[in-house]
């Protein structure tokens, strides 16, 4: 059912289109810009930044004269006024950060991914770590607004569960939000990865002029974040962002699902690995490696790219050929014409392929959109999930939106 | 810019929401029920239905007696209260349908697409038919308040020009919308014909129940339309929609990208009626065909796997697996968790395709969406796009968004 709206909620909307609109003017904004932009009158603008003040979210930043009249005061976002933690879960590694209220980052830190470990343990590590990185930070604990976690899919968005996300062993029905919110005392909000990577993406001052967008996530996975119309799509179930089936190569190497050419499979650090002990590029055991195994020896690939071994830098280009296929398809369909890439493999794969990416995504024959796709590689480094989990409980201040954005407990 | 809202603004979104409850109850509802529906006071409910009252938009139906209390007046829709046309420009045959404020088709038409004719005649055509529509339909023509029309893509829609569509001979930079609402003195809107699919259908009584969905368009050429939480996607430039080079299986035919098995040519009627004539199933000229050409094979071709000519099924079959191959790669991405299927050529594909596409989307060791993903047929018939289009005419009265649903000329 369609909702209406009222006075009290109009005023909610309001204040958080007046914080929105500040937190995007960077270098502030006065009273009567942010009347001209919102198209709201001056006296409710005025009761609103006076509210903002009291709350200490906003502050006053000085004078500009702009033209005659009398010299206009800029306000500017007080970023600390409210802090989020976001955690990102991924198969090898948990980062953990302390964003402010402009969503940049106070603190992070790195925690190799617990294997073999019950959830509950798991639980108690991260309510520990979050504690400490909170105290580390200076930050005074009751300023923390909520805890934002991406994790891989699928999750179940509203019960905040972690399902069964296929690299981590032992992960199956893991109640993370509840469990979180109860040792923490906190809001905790729960979202996938990829979607969670968008978000920092359209929370960051590049990402404002990009309103329809991809984030190309590479890690232990491949995955895509997606936003039309400045908002992340999350589907029905908050499980959007699948392209591991994507076939990209009539002659790629067999995926699980029977097929050959599958991106998940041809462009994934561990088969590329693989590829390269076969060549002789890498020495690597016959077994199956485990997660750090392919971790350090995807490192060890690019940096025997990195020495233009050709072999290497073949396998590199070729999974950037690969790539680039995957983002025409996927522009075409959604007529997206800016793909960010990231990921905690990115870094080491982006040196050889991102050339190849840009070539494939600006002259395939396959190309149907009437604009070019720009490919841009993320600024926010390896924090950009982490991020877009904090930026969970910062969207619920500041984001002009009915309501549900963050799925808190209890 | 975000921009704020004010009273005069919330009154118009507020009777959007009323009017919306109003369409979607059916059998009707009170004004106690849309109150509670609405969240909105009594008071404020009972001012927007006097408006929509005076309108004509809504009119009293008689009484319903609920619980103690006396009897509460039931309003419904007045579908007389305005009437839209929709246009669907496919390169075989226009479609016309004039609806009703409800968007029930009072009268529909059906030419031939004109070839090889200047653009200048097809827009005088087009305002004539239209003129004979609402005429034959006795509608008073001041009750028209508009002309929505569905073009295969590559449209500009903020200029509503067709631009370059690779089946509609000679038609380069059409500025259809300027033109034909010049002829006819009505607001006229242009959209992307998968996406105006997809709006009949979110309009339709079934299609409230799925928020997430996605149109898939069987036609001379094959697209797909995208609604997520009931919105439609239209992406950067009004284009998305081309699923056209999705790659199905790694040894189908040739496409004129340079792979092999995208889904545009494996299962493209052309290809399908070629097939079948090299395997003796049709008897047809050695030259390539024209599109009516195509039409009345692939009509033969239907009914001779009606017959149960093995081959003919086999062909038929076999596009049905790659369409179900490409859906769940979409509903992978998106989350989606229904695929509404039409288009002027899906009847005649439907009858031994249907099956195989329910049964890949069902069980294709590829899908990781959590939930079954349904195939249905829509129920709007051939009308399906027509009727999204003048559904843009009608959004821009029903629906409670803020702006910029019918661009709208001069």
């Amino acid at each position: 059912m369609r909702r209406g709206t009222n006075l009290p909620a109009v005023g909610g909307f309001n204040q958080s289109v007046v914080l929105d609109l500040v937190r995007r003017a960077g270098e502030g904004i006065s009273r009567v810009e942010i009347a001209e932009a919102s198209g709201l009158s001056p006296q409710t603008v005025s009761n609103l930044t006076r509210r903002l003040l009291a709350d200490g979210l906003v502050r006053e930043s000085g004078k500009r004269i702009a033209g005659p009249g009398k010299p206009r005061t800029i306000l500017t976002l007080d970023p600390r006024g409210g802090y989020a933690v976001g955690v990102h879960l991924d198969p090898s590694v948990v980062t953990y950060v302390l964003a402010d209220l402009e969503g940049r980052v106070v603190l992070d830190r790195r925690v190799r991914t617990p294997r073999q470990v019950q959830p509950e343990a798991v639980v108690t590590q991260m309510a520990q770590t979050i504690g400490a990185l909170v105290e580390a930070s200076g930050v005074a604990p009751d300023r923390v607004l909520g805890v934002g976690i991406a994790a891989p899919g699928p999750i179940d968005r509203e019960t905040g569960t972690v399902l069964d996300p296929p690299l981590l062993a032992g992960w199956h029905r893991v109640p993370l939000r509840a469990a979180l919110a109860e040792r923490l005392g906190l809001p905790v909000g729960l979202e996938k990865d990829v979607t969670a990577a968008a978000t920092a993406e359209l929370w960051s001052p590049e990402g404002t002029s990009h309103p329809h967008q991809a984030f190309f996530y590479y890690g232990t996975g491949v995955g895509l974040g997606v936003a039309l119309d400045a908002e992340v799509v999350r589907g029905s179930s908050a499980n959007a962002g699948d392209i591991g089936h994507l076939l990209v190569r009539g002659d790629g190497p067999p995926c699980a699902c029977g097929q050959r050419g599958c991106l998940g499979e041809s462009a994934s650090p561990a088969r590329m690995v693989r590829e390269a002990a076969d060549l002789g590029v890498l020495d690597l055991p016959a077994r199956d490696l485990t997660l750090v195994e392919v971790d350090r020896a995807f490192t060890r690939l690019a940096t025997a790219a990195a020495r233009e071994d050709p072999q290497a830098m073949e396998i590199l280009r070729r999974a950037g050929h690969d790539i680039g296929r995957a983002l025409v398809l996927v522009a075409n369909l959604l007529d997206i014409d800016t793909v960010v890439c990231g990921g905690p493999f990115w870094d080491r794969l982006a040196p050889v392929a991102l050339p190849e990416v840009r070539r494939v995504v600006d002259g395939d024959p396959a190309v149907v959109t009437t604009h070019p796709v720009r490919v841009l590689e993320t600024a926010l480094g390896s924090d950009v999930t982490a991020l877009g989990a904090a930026a969970l409980v910062l969207d619920a201040v500041h984001s002009p939106r009915p309501a549900g954005l963050l799925i808190t407990a209890p």
